[in-house]
């Protein structure tokens, strides 16, 4: 394995005044780090060039790549101990043509054309397309339920959202079996095509890709996302009788090739083999500029290393940060950083992923490995008084999954927790943009970040 | 005082089903409230009618009459005890033409045209404009220590809004002096006129509008907001040399006329007399549609007896909404209700304002007499495990504008406290559009405050 090491000298002269002065308490280092983060911070102007001039960056494309090599030059600006690309094997999915999906029998409508977009990793129709008859159901469950009647159809799933969920990641995750499993689910039964309400509360034009997981016991069918406007109309015809669908799309899975995570790390001056990492996942999908998913969550995590020279704070420990590769359609980038950094007998005290948009921070989310997560959770939960001034807290849940391969090494996983009502607006689709993201809000997520790190570097788990 | 009563007999067997059981306990209800808002409040359509078709609804213009109408028209659908307009007069400004502010005299730019709008209730310009050198201030105390150097020129007050403030309220009420008395402080030293940055933390070309006050004791001499972009270029050039500054406004205080509170009310089935108010003002700024300010507070209010009336629930003490005429450039619905409240020997047990943007809330705020305060606060206190799972705090603060006059009636006054990070990207401006609301944040605000307006009808304070 390359590392590509860049040890600079930091002019020490440059950030000697901002240094954390003996007699700060830790209110107080935390006060300096939240002024700093809205005052100096540069993950803002990062995300306006990873999404404006980069922009939708699926794995394996040419964007991320330009992705790669920019954040990689900007870590270099920071005077970091190292800076590395670690590389990995990645799929290399591409859209083709603009997807199609049409209803061809509407006796009222005429020929409507439906707002679609071709789910990730999904095969292609073939260049002619497929018209079918349609069967909606509202769960995996149902589908099987209905077993031989989906022979020769295009099934539509079409369970909604649920809209009563406070937080949206709840609804998200009943909802997005559907979408991750329907195709093999039903092509079992003979099924010949999937088209899948986009999955948000929302009900608007705006299709959501994300990726499918094909079986490997089933026929690999074509599966196409359609708004929810789209869906609610759908729905509604098939009420009136049986409706046909024509779907079209030339996406297809190419060979494998070759991407890489971005790494640069500060090296601990006391217990440098304590690692605490930050993270996102550098690859986005392609509609979009992938603003929220997850270029919000890179450059904060950049943002940190940032800060902590700005503020010329000297950590105990190691403090890396990783923007992983192929979150969206592979995770390869995390396994291949799990299996290196295992193989290396690293362990990681912490990492904290931020991957839930660049929305105004509410805490964190917390877990970890049985032996341990108690323990650590209620240290963890210690600082709390120091982290509420902020609106953070701590709760128990799930942490990211770039990051989700580490619990064998028995640290505690963190996500970033920020306010979830907006994120399904945007997630995965052509209006995950740049001005999607409010400046004070994404930086608010890197401080709050910062000051957790500072404490699990002060203190450790 | 005359009262436009409209009784109506509402349709049982509608809510019957809906009905608090009496086995409910309290954390189940708060989440029928909850599930009820997210699938069925009528909030968001409220404000699209309100931002889209009415528009701006600065106080004395045809479209406050026409909010005024179209709310009142809303609360009658709802089969409450009473809806009634209460009449107020207000103070009839109006913009006239666009304002002009250009750079004459820039050597290196030619004539440069800043981003303008001119502060409500301030005089014109008259129509042949003003010219004037600049003299730059960071704050009022500023502009009184230069004195005689102010005569003959425009004075720029260009205090930033100290983007460090975690909640944005803060740092609004720190740099707000300057537009609101600026004016007359610079007037008094024989300026002509006056620049003022606008009151955001942003830097962008979107003007801030908001109220000045003259005082009886100066000149009334013409005001007008810059964007912080041209704030920031103006000040640069005044480092350079010299800067003269044409200005020209042609805005105007017309005589008084007359306008209305919207009032709509359920009676309570035990104690009458005591009343718990949910309002917001009905006014706004003429250049936007005044959709965060306050058309969000005025549909979250109405969106409380909506969703009181769609769950069968019977309050034991009176519910009222009130949307107040004139907060923005007068506070003349809101003095207008308290004097007819106090006559009429009232007593308002609680009022609930929302009036800080239609965000993801994050609890409330409460005032009070000093006589009842700690008291009162400590018992709204104790229904913090009730709300927490929402996500809602309670913090000591103040309330809102519209309610502050009910404080001699010895009752809690309560704001809604949402997410403060986007409110003054929008506050003022042309940009606060219904697009700029989410509609799931809206609905939480409205379920926040009927969660709370539960809770205080049940036990009293």
């Amino acid at each position: 394995m390359k590392k590509y090491l860049i040890l600079l000298l930091w002019p020490l002269p440059l950030w000697l005044g901002a240094q954390v002065q003996q007699g700060d308490t830790d209110a107080f280092y935390l006060q300096k780090i939240y002024n700093r983060a809205m005052q100096q911070s540069r993950c803002y102007d990062w995300l306006s060039y990873l999404s404006q001039h980069v922009g939708g960056r699926l794995a394996g494309s040419p964007q991320a790549a330009a992705a790669v090599e920019y954040t990689r030059q900007m870590l270099d600006t920071m005077g970091l101990d190292s800076v590395w690309l670690q590389p990995c094997m990645v799929p290399r999915w591409v859209r083709g043509e603009k997807e199609q999906v049409r209803i061809v029998n509407s006796r009222k409508m005429g020929t409507i054309e439906l707002h679609a977009l071709a789910l990730g990793n999904s095969v292609g129709t073939g260049p002619l397309g497929i018209t079918a008859e349609v069967v909606e159901v509202k769960s995996l469950e149902e589908a099987d339920s209905l077993g031989e009647a989906l022979r020769g159809k295009l099934v539509f799933y079409n369970g909604p959202m649920d809209p009563t969920e406070i937080n949206t990641f709840n609804a998200y995750g009943k909802a997005a079996g559907q979408r991750v499993y329907g195709a093999s689910r039903a092509a079992r039964h003979g099924a010949v095509g999937v088209l899948v309400r986009s999955l948000t509360t929302r009900l608007d034009d705006v299709p959501h890709t994300g990726s499918l997981a094909y079986a490997d016991d089933a026929p690999r069918i074509p599966a196409i996302a359609i708004s929810t406007n789209d869906a609610e109309l759908l729905s509604r015809l098939l009420q009136e009788g049986p409706v046909r669908v024509f779907m079209r799309s030339t996406c297809e899975m190419l060979s494998e090739v070759g991407s890489y995570n971005v790494i640069g790390e500060i090296r601990g001056s006391v217990f440098p083999e304590e690692i605490i990492l930050v993270g996102g996942h550098l690859d986005s999908w392609d509609p979009g500029q992938g603003a929220h998913d997850d270029g919000a969550g890179c450059v904060q995590s950049m943002e940190v290393l940032h800060l902590i020279r700005n503020l010329g704070y000297r950590p105990s420990r190691t403090i890396r940060c990783v923007l992983f590769m192929n979150e969206e359609n592979g995770l390869r980038g995390g396994r291949a950083y799990w299996k290196w950094s295992d193989e290396n007998s690293e362990y990681h005290l912490a990492a904290i992923e931020s991957d839930r948009g660049g929305f105004s921070p509410r805490g964190f989310t917390a877990e970890g490995h049985d032996d341990v997560f108690n323990d650590k959770f209620k240290k963890a939960a210690g600082w709390l008084p120091l982290l509420e001034p902020y609106g953070l807290g701590l709760r128990k849940g799930g942490s990211g999954a770039d990051i989700s391969g580490l619990k064998g090494q028995k640290g505690l996983l963190f996500g970033l927790d920020p306010d979830t009502q907006r994120y399904f607006d945007y997630h995965h689709t052509a209006i995950d943009c740049f001005d999607a993201v409010n400046k004070r809000e994404l930086e608010l997520g890197a401080a709050a970040m910062t000051s957790l790190v500072y404490l699990l570097d002060k203190y450790g788990l």
